[in-house]
């Protein structure tokens, strides 16, 4: 066994760090929306479908609970009461005293996020020992057998790195003119689909021989309607205005049109129907729920104001690496003017909502 | 259960953070000799001790180790190592295969340890996953029975606070004029030495419910012997040194001498036979083993040079929260001279060395 070397890989873009204006640590409600509205759904899944006893819990009574993606807080703290709280009662449910259940609580995200401000902001009176654990989650991050629950929000949409074809001047998959797959064009769709289907098989391989068996993963996933292109929603619509930004400012001399070219968002967000292909074709889980649900925010989220903070907190380091520091203020600035003034145009031609998927998976 | 808040603890003052020039990263060459001059004892205790059938590692075949006040590395990545080498080592011995073993390595620190930098300079290949976990040593800081080795390196001599009655006027054990306990007062010696044992107490007894039966720990911790007082050592004379030059800044005015007066360095080295006795009233361990050594470098330890950077690696946390950030430098800058200028008179009138211990627990 050796464990891969996560920390130089080129393609983790942390958060925000620290809790300055611009951190995720003061911009995550959108995220947050997210853990909010799964609360009950996330309660009820593991009083329901966590069977402690055929784990083992009755005569260990340590429970270990992960959570992938975490960043610095304060959504993963939130998530991680609300669960702790969930086995608790399921516990008591079957007569035993939850007081002498132990949870140690393994927060992970890639190395380059700011474990500091993470550890430095952990409820005080919390009810669980933590533990930072840094790597990424498309690799094995625990040993054999050794977790419970696995949560992961907001968090799966992230690939491992973009595909190699789209920055490909050679491939039809090249993607000049664009900074995303929103649905232009079909090559470019098909290479992001297979690096998540790719991404998620190391996922999934991973996470099934981390859990025990009867383990749950929690996973809250922004997907499509099945065959709708991701420019019809509100967020390829984001992601489109955002990439005509970045063409603007290279028109405008401030960055080159090759740099611009080069960019895409590692990030992808898959069809409803495919996503759950996906996990039955890997056959280590069963689903055990899986729920569509609105996100809270959605519909609020019609500003500028809402969305470049958001934005920022989370694609800041990816800016940064690929545009350079001197560029950054100046890409934002010109993003949040142009929305401002834009704000309907940005918002017009959109016929579907994205899905927020809520599953639950049983380990084998 | 709530597990402290140790996050917010008056008393803990990390070493210096990042690797630049001052940080411990790059100044750590002591410590670093105490896990050197081990490295065959350590080794040869995990292969002769450790019982890793009894401990059901034939199932479960998933080792804990846990490294207590492991501040950024480089050191404890090369401990780490070694004992993991050990533990191979044991179980071929068993004519068992070790690639079949998986190790959980859990870093340990005060929250506000740069984790940042330890994350960011774990050894790529490594052969373990690795966590972090922030928090006092002398409260719990994992679930019971979940590990197999601890070990704790040049970091058992830092107390969880100084004691209050050296700092309380209207006590005997007032530390007026000296800045430690290097023998001069009986009842500033006492009231260190009660601390130690309060603190011990509770490491041990954290300790006792975090090991497996028959899990290991190692402690590596600088000794005095028995009825020597730390000011016929060299460690105890430079702790003197130092305190003569706050005072002399007092005089010359760049700090008031009622903050030099209630200043006092956290940290003490027990007797070496009194520390033995610590650990059997305590009950919970049997002593395996017990090594006296001679620290690699402590004859070379002649020179100004050597000194600063080490004392100001481990102790500028400490000088920043209680003198303030603006005199740092110049506190440091001044012993560093006067330490060039004196480096004889600081070594005048030692007649002992401290011994360095190595002690081998292990959990009933």
């Amino acid at each position: 066994m050796a464990i891969e070397d996560t920390n130089t890989s080129p393609e983790s873009y942390p958060m925000v760090a620290g809790d300055g204006p611009q951190s995720y640590a003061k911009n995550s409600t959108f995220q947050k929306g997210f853990v909010e509205a799964t609360k009950g759904m996330v309660a009820a899944s593991i009083v329901e479908k966590l069977d402690l006893r055929s784990m083992g819990i009755d005569t260990s009574r340590t429970l270990q609970i992960a959570d992938l993606g975490c960043s610095v807080g304060p959504n993963t703290f939130i998530a991680v009461q609300n669960m702790i709280d969930a086995v608790e009662q399921n516990y008591q449910a079957e007569n035993q005293n939850p007081s002498t259940l132990e949870f140690q609580v393994l927060f992970n995200d890639h190395s380059n996020n700011d474990f500091n401000t993470l550890f430095k902001n952990l409820p005080p009176n919390r009810r669980y020992y933590a533990a930072g654990v840094p790597g990424s989650f498309h690799g094995r991050l625990f040993p054999k057998s050794s977790l419970h629950i696995v949560h992961v929000s907001s968090a799966l949409h992230w690939l491992s790195k973009v595909p190699i074809e789209v920055t490909d001047s050679n491939s039809s998959a090249w993607n000049k003119g664009n900074v995303y797959c929103t649905g232009f064009v079909e090559e470019v769709d098909k290479a992001y689909a297979a690096q998540f289907n790719s991404d998620m098989e190391s996922f999934l391989d991973a996470r099934a021989q981390e859990l025990v068996p009867g383990g749950l993963m929690l996973i809250l996933i922004a997907t499509l309607p099945d065959g709708i292109p991701l420019s019809k929603t509100i967020v390829g619509k984001h992601y489109d205005f955002l990439g005509s930004c970045l063409y603007e400012l290279a028109k405008m001399g401030l960055l080159s049109e090759e740099k611009v070219d080069s960019f895409n968002f590692p990030v992808f967000f898959p069809f409803v129907g495919e996503f759950e292909k996906l996990i039955r074709r890997n056959g280590n889980f069963s689903i055990e729920r899986m729920d569509m649900f609105t996100h809270p925010l959605i519909h609020k989220a019609q500003s500028a104001e809402y969305w470049v903070p958001l934005f920022r907190a989370s694609f800041e380091g990816l800016f940064l690496k690929h545009f350079g520091e001197q560029v950054v203020d100046q890409i934002f600035n010109h993003y949040s003017k142009k929305l401002e003034q834009n704000i309907s145009f940005a918002l017009n031609g959109i016929t579907h909502e994205e899905i927020e998927l809520f599953i639950v998976l049983k380990r084998n």
